[in-house]
């Protein structure tokens, strides 16, 4: 045995199962173990169904939750007094390279904390939790991050 | 102007937006304009809730949608007789380069067409989609398709 070496840490993996099934047009139902099913389409500008969420919605709302989520937990971990997180975020499109595909994943999260001591505490475990995010490690787009970090007066 | 080079084409950007909203623990609601919202959570290993959709599987059934999606558009335009689509996909999460990320992404759909003659071209029009799916594009793990092509009987 290397002696110079640390405990060997074993990582586990996951995996996550999703269904689908067409119904007409370009729209379908998403489904998942326990999930409630939602109706999917392609976007009413690529010839879809207004008002169901689309691949590239879902996509855009898979980094912010992600992100979200980490953030969460950090905070907990580090007994940050936290009062809210809203966000708004934005996936940019484009044709690149010869396909179409998310160049830019803009988030703009505005989170409330309880203390002015807090504010700076939040703001670097928030750009902690967005580099630690594992959609955003999944993904080619850039993921921007502009937080907005208030204290609830 | 340079005569050899053909005319221009240029190709529009799209943004696609969400919102979210912390609710308790590690769960919260996201939105879209005019389309159900929905409960999210981190998923039950990292602590979240289980019977909502999490990230993780928002990530996997956009790249399962959009794949779908495309391959519609591109059979409906060659007018391939298809009865019916369903896909199961899975996502693999695992620890790679100091963080968890996607590794892999396998799709294995069941496409139902109405001739025999229409098998080979529904399997390269899936390849075909599978390789324009604008979400496959975005991002890093790779997507891997095992169809299963099949004529109704």
């Amino acid at each position: 045995m290397d002696e110079t070496r640390g405990p060997k840490v074993t990582h586990k993996s996951f995996l996550y199962k999703t269904q689908l099934a067409w119904l007409e047009n370009r729209s379908g139902t998403l489904s998942g173990e326990q999930k409630p099913s939602m109706r999917v389409s392609s976007p009413p500008e690529f010839k879809g169904e207004a008002g169901v969420w689309s691949p590239e919605e879902l996509f855009v709302g898979a980094v912010d939750t992600c992100t979200m989520t980490t953030f969460l937990a950090f905070a907990k971990r580090l007994q940050i007094p936290l009062v809210s997180y809203s966000s708004v975020a934005e996936g940019v499109l484009e044709f690149s390279d010869g396909g179409y595909k998310f160049t830019k994943v803009i988030l703009r999260p505005t989170i409330l904390v309880s203390s002015p001591e807090a504010v700076e505490q939040a703001r670097s475990t928030f750009h902690d939790a967005h580099g630690s995010c594992l959609i955003t490690n999944s993904i080619h787009a850039e993921v921007v991050v502009e937080p907005s970090i208030l204290v609830k007066t």
